[in-house]
């Protein structure tokens, strides 16, 4: 068995109560026989993701739940498609850390010439052009967009937000000719299916995504280098 | 349960019988409790793979295993590091399709700032350097380099063949400053445990990398993009 | 005198013997007036290339006509605009080997700031810029489209073909800025002439400029280099 | 008049107060004769920043300085070399918001053919390449390394600290090439001097490089696009 | 106080009286109060800069303006978008040499996620595509246009200009993203307070641009590399 | 026949001339038996090019040799491997022009892996860094050097000048992978066989790659694009 730590990096007592039963059912769905969800959630700092400025309250929050419950897991997801803080907790973690965008676009690789994201908010486009430059896979890097319903009313009206995503994703397709596209926010798994259902190419919900590819890190063995980017922090020098 | 072809794109009674059964036993090993191995070789063609020219004749073969043998799996790997043939069967297959490269680049991006890569033969460096620009990832390769043993030589004398291997890696981790070192070549997977104990950074096993990449693909429900590179070829036109 | 083997990578009895003749007129247009052609086709195989299958296929043939068909030459030149088996066919001549694409963009990057190719089938596009990629010259493609009349289609109306293709051209230079244009298959040779005319920027027919390529790398006694991706294979891991 | 808002990311009650008025000192000789420099300390979070998970805890504490001192000047400068939630600053900030490494690259643009960084620790060389990449001048940079002297011992012997600099720098100008060296810490700014007389080409002093920068944008009334990266955040979604 | 050569690279005599005393007044306006400029034209070449042909007939001049103008400047600025003849000026200057387009692309890397810029002439997008990979910020320009007034008729009709480039800006910024608008041609000074009062986004105008950096790069003791690209010729071998 | 009009940009009379006759007699050598060379040298201007200076002050005299000689060729040459002017000349001939540096690079890339450059003195390594970035080539360089021996002195002594080019050129095999050489100066014709003689890889003698590749342009009917780059200039703005 293996323990993957899930890290929402959002207050999640902001959240519709139905809408977190059903990201938890989803998650145990879509994880493997094999693995345990050790779910922990922020408590204070922003309520959703949505810009650098929530990541910059987010962070410190994040590490501290690593710092409280990363003992004994097997690998760290941080469950949003900002990856906030994942390389600071690879810092302080010596079990594999997986964030939901760049398990998204390692994914997207083997799919299909050109992926596309489909997110949420007017920053979403040049964010995310920067986190694929980030991860050096820009030239796979088709588009990416936001639709205008930020990320707390995603599941006011599924209906309605699968219908701008979908909208969104066929424009992409169209136009910037995407072969696959990825939800960029992990808080849109709800309607994933919906969205899958109608597009012609392949989606990837990033919530499933880092969380398999979680369980493989884990799997295999591998956590990341401890030579370069990942060198351990001097703690002691934190003043508070 | 989950199916996953498993094609090895050389002729495997050119092998050796006793590591032939190893390579099976790690499989078995790697694989997850919900995954069902089913394996090809082909049966004509070359014995290893280490040029373009092994490569071309190694293609047809791969494509008719995929034809005869590619009926209710749930995913394919081609077992070699060339990803011989990968694009080809993804035109003619239903189901996701996973090479051992690209399988390895794409978990190497969550891994370290830069991989490299140890392989065999005078051409591998610029060959993986081709690969790497193909996936989009050139910038996160340090750099490839071959060792001198030939493929069919690797279990002659493990120890030796470690010994190279550590060798190479531990200079590109030097020179190149490289962060995850991936063993360019499945057949190398006999030797990876004693490479991956005597390295500073992680190491990929290709074989074992693109078996849980396939699983993950299948569970995912995810298989590649029909709209572009991988249409549908017209069989009819072939003359033979 | 030069003599130049033409390897056609397609099973040629399957073509409009007129237009073969055709195709035939053309080249001894082109050639220099110290240029022998040798020319050769494959006779197993596709009878067209337009899929990475249709490739698969042609590699070993291709590999097989140079083996049969290439001592005695001074330039090796493969007649399709995939450039099927030409780093293959290095690893085994000791002769220069052109591509129809390769040699087209490099003669594209003297003629304008951006480049387009006009081809034909619905995965043109991505699998030209996987070619311009692999050449290294991405940043200098401007597009690539493909018409929806096969190649074995292109000769049965000429005005038809070459109206889409001017359609297609146009199209590329008033919506991505390209400045030249490149007929994306060498089965377009005969309809190059009303393209041309038709358009505000420079035609390449890559016909003629892959054994323009070939005629003058054979002049200037320049082969490929043998120390790196064209290393010899071993022929006799091969079993048949 | 123009008033500068210097923000110090780290905790500088930690610092050496001799080595703190030698800084104040240095940045009034450095400003413009128009120039009012407010500066401003976070006061908890970490005394120097090294890692990423000393930029996570600074970041909230950078961000409640903007908040609390922002108001009435006409630049925001963030003063150390890992541009910690400058990005995040932009997204509340009127005004145009500087940091050390961004200023640096940019006029190192314009004084070589490629620069390099001298910094500290052994994560500095990847970090900063990734800096360069998200700035887009990848491409330009030649090098980085990092000495083994932590930020918070760079005034202890300030001999040693040029001489170790002087050393990488003169590596990174032999080996790769450099033109232009750029200190990778504003805790260097004294030994500035000694290293600039050492070296045979140009060095930029980060805490220098950004003042001036933050003067002209000042000057020039330009402060960043609001349309995309930088859009507001809704504060009302922070939960303390 | 620092002494700013400024060459004007175009025969002013050719220009308006009235605009060029207006391009005075603007640049005393920009200047710091610590600055000197010195202005200086070329009186024979070409009496605007819009093609390689211009270049060719400037730069001679430029340099020999450099070389009867240049004693005792502290920093030199080439008044003009094309940068013509800046690299080899630096080969012949000891103080800082600054081309307006280099000093505005390097301002914008630091105010939004990509810049695009309106300049004048069909060759204008081409050109600054170039410029911006020969500067090596290719991947952060949106796109590059040129209106249809040529620049001796920019002062014509002041309404008119500014309408265009609005115009052109718009929809660059709709289209392609563009965060940051730079004004192509240091001739479009006058207009540049209409045309940033109508954009919603940052306008940077080159020649204020261009003067703010040279003072800077004085103030800051900033000179070019001379172990590179900028080695002094040997002008005993000029035959005339 | 075709008439190529190959223009020295340098002045000729400041050569030796039993150099000059035998540069006269390779040219001869290399051409093909339908071409006719017209020769011409600037007379004003740098007697040889090897600083931007030197650039600056050939190119206005290259382009009244087109304007002067220009008539009734059928192709350009600039007879120098910086490529002085060819943009410019492009702009007002209505033939192919063809660069000695651009058309080497076009030709290396069907010749290896990586290409490397040796060419003479301190810039030489920067300035081909950027011709290759121009040409959208820049990941194909392996690498560019340049020996101590002035341009001038190359026919010096011949064995010399040969042996420090083969050094060179075998430190870019060895240590960068370089797998073609292209000598970066056409300077280097009369030593060319010796240093191929003694290389394991490819050399590309850069005059007569253009000389070849001028032809072949002009006997495909191509010149270059007019639609973008290579507008023609307003002769009427020059003053003198």
């Amino acid at each position: 068995m293996k323990t993957i730590l899930v890290i929402d990096p959002v207050v999640m007592d902001a959240w519709d109560a139905q809408d977190a039963r059903e990201y938890d059912e989803y998650m145990n769905r879509v994880k493997g026989t094999e693995t345990v969800i050790k779910s922990v959630s922020i408590t204070r700092g922003p309520a959703s993701i949505e810009t650098d400025y929530d990541v910059g309250f987010a962070v410190p929050e994040i590490l501290r739940a690593v710092e409280d419950h990363g003992a004994d897991c097997d690998a760290i997801m941080v469950n949003c498609f900002a990856d906030p803080g994942v390389l600071a907790v690879r810092e302080i973690a010596e079990v594999p850390v997986v964030g939901a965008a760049e398990a998204s676009m390692a994914l997207a690789l083997l799919l299909g010439h050109k992926f596309a994201v489909v997110s949420t908010g007017e920053s979403a486009g040049p964010s995310i052009e920067l986190q694929a430059r980030a991860l050096g896979v820009e030239s796979r890097l088709a588009g990416a967009v936001g639709i205008t319903i930020p990320v707390l009313g995603l599941g006011a009206d599924r209906g309605e937000t699968a219908r701008q995503l979908i909208s969104a994703a066929n424009e992409l397709i169209a136009t910037k000719g995407a072969n696959v596209i990825i939800l960029g926010c992990t808080g849109m798994a709800l309607v994933a299916e919906a969205v899958r259902a109608a597009l012609p190419v392949p989606l990837i919900e990033p919530m499933a995504a880092a969380l398999k590819m979680a369980e493989i890190l884990a799997e295999l063995g591998l956590h990341h280098a401890r030579n370069g980017l990942y060198t351990p922090p001097d703690k002691t020098k934190l003043v508070f």
